[in-house]
């Protein structure tokens, strides 16, 4: 990658700020509890995994951040509250405070520093899982394909090469020729933002289509494969994953072109039976009626916008992850 | 409706500025088959039907223009090429050259009355089968019913109460509470500025969704049915219609919701056989990539963006016309 989502170093959380891509190319240096909640609600930093690596770090300045006077547990709260989707999120904050909680009382310099590589550690076994994905799922490929993708679960969406374009990078780097197109994902626009910039950082040959374009690629025969991130899925492997992707399983199933979803196991939640039980954060409808400084839509006009949608296990053929690929209730001849 | 989508008065066409709308309401005048001919190809006046009405001044306007020394066929040609998938736009150039050629040589001043006359038929002719089409429509939609709409395909798109939303208002002037989710369609956002700004100028209880949010509300079982307009029926039923048609006509079918579209006679081409011949127009990559001031994508990034797809016959409930409603090749047990 020429670039990094997010760095630890000086004593701060360095994230490159997404907001500003693709036009402006700017890291953003995060020195309190506060400054990396916002970051990560405001959408500095997002993609499931790479919140759960930003929150990781937001511990560990969480011990010597003087608004929280050395309570964790505030923090974590703080944290979690900020994106409720991504389980990824709490399954980071729930590893750092089992650390914090393993022997107390610790000094404060020593609770640091077991935070900190604790935090290091989540953030190389992320950067580790995205490359096992990319794995498994690049054996799912072939030469010639053109893969059709969803948000960005890509680089930036991770602390590695991210889940569903690790995919693709990795059958790259196997020498396999794909060709990209990217939704560009209404209302936060991750597909033209971050994933047209990333895929063409990395010379993949990539072409961006609006969400309502993908049908009729589907209809004309020149999707192959769709591969997608995720949010969260439930024991019974249902996905919750960026608003648009239910519809491209849907399109998908009715095509009969394979649906992957790619994502580390710390997306997959246990306390979770099924999709429905998922919570589903809707963000403000101004996401939806404005553009930059351009007004889209009458003033005062209603909107609903769920960030994330909910894909029944049945309309998946496989899960791409770190350990395995997990066949999905689809069957295709693909 | 509280507004006009075009006018025709003192020697000119004056047309409601639809690329102004949400934020400001100005008619724009056009005294030139140039000004009219730009006017459509820069979505001044859009919707095929309404096209189809502006064209037909414009061939008024062509007898007395200077710059075609009374060529009407040049007009004609020059018309016929702003927008190539509508067909209302090429069957009323047809009519206005009928008109034209019934019988020669007519004095400059006759003919242009002549014409005049032709293209007020046209226009009342047009708002005539709006009424109809709703009328038709209306028997079709129960009082409560959730309707999702894509485009527009309203008062804005003709010179009537609209097609699918002509539906909405003559049910509602019958009693029925409808209401009404609006696909906002990118990439020139007509759901966003145009419906949702028509339908709360009409008092309906309207509500904006991303494209990609349909496919959820379909998925909670919210929408009862959906009904969208046409700018060319083939033969055998298929219907070309604005980008992203053909994905909420694959979900109603998935989701069993009746799947409506709403045109008058001028939209069936009887020259063509299946959509598959339906030329489709592809529009500037800039229209996806740039949103007002804001640039939201790379710079050279790869567009892909086509203004049309083609939905089946096979996926079609019904074809709601002005003479009667033709079943399509999808049945329901709605």
């Amino acid at each position: 990658m020429t670039f990094k989502t997010l760095e630890w170093h000086d004593n701060a959380l360095h994230l490159l700020d997404q907001r500003a891509l693709p036009s402006r190319v700017a890291m953003i240096p995060c020195r309190t509890v506060t400054e990396v909640a916002e970051a990560i609600r405001n959408l500095t930093v997002r993609g499931a995994p790479a919140i759960g690596v930003a929150a990781a770090y937001g511990m560990v300045l969480a011990v010597n951040d003087p608004a929280l006077g050395g309570a964790l547990d505030r923090a974590a709260e703080l944290f979690k509250s900020t994106r409720p989707t991504a389980i990824n999120l709490a399954w980071a904050i729930d590893r750092m405070m089992r650390v914090a909680n393993t022997s107390t009382p610790l000094e404060r310099r020593v609770l640091r520093s077991m935070l900190e590589r604790e935090a290091i550690t989540i953030h190389e076994e992320d950067a580790a899982m995205c490359r096992k994905i990319g794995e498994h799922g690049a054996a799912l490929l072939r030469d010639g394909m053109t893969i059709l993708t969803h948000c960005n679960a890509g680089a930036l969406a991770t602390a590695g090469i991210g889940t569903a374009l690790g995919v693709i990078y990795t059958a790259r780097d196997q020498g396999k020729t794909l060709r990209v197109f990217a939704d560009e994902t209404r209302p936060v626009l991750q597909g033209a933002r971050l994933t047209m910039w990333e895929l063409m950082q990395e010379g993949i040959d990539a072409t961006l289509i609006t969400d309502n374009t993908a049908a009729s690629l589907f209809g004309a025969g020149k999707i192959d494969a769709v591969i997608v991130g995720a949010d969260r899925i439930a024991r019974n492997g249902d996905v919750a994953n960026k608003i648009g992707t239910y519809n491209l399983a849907v399109l998908a199933a009715h095509h009969n072109v394979p649906f992957y979803v790619a994502a580390p196991q710390s997306t997959f939640d246990p306390n979770i039976a099924t999709g429905a039980e998922i919570p589903i954060e809707e963000r403000s409808g101004s996401e939806v009626t404005t553009i930059g400084a351009t007004r889209i839509a009458p003033d005062n006009c209603q909107v609903y916008s769920p960030a994330f949608d909910v894909t029944p296990n049945e309309l998946i053929t496989a899960i791409i992850s770190d350990t395995r690929i997990l066949p999905g209730g689809r069957f295709t001849k693909a």
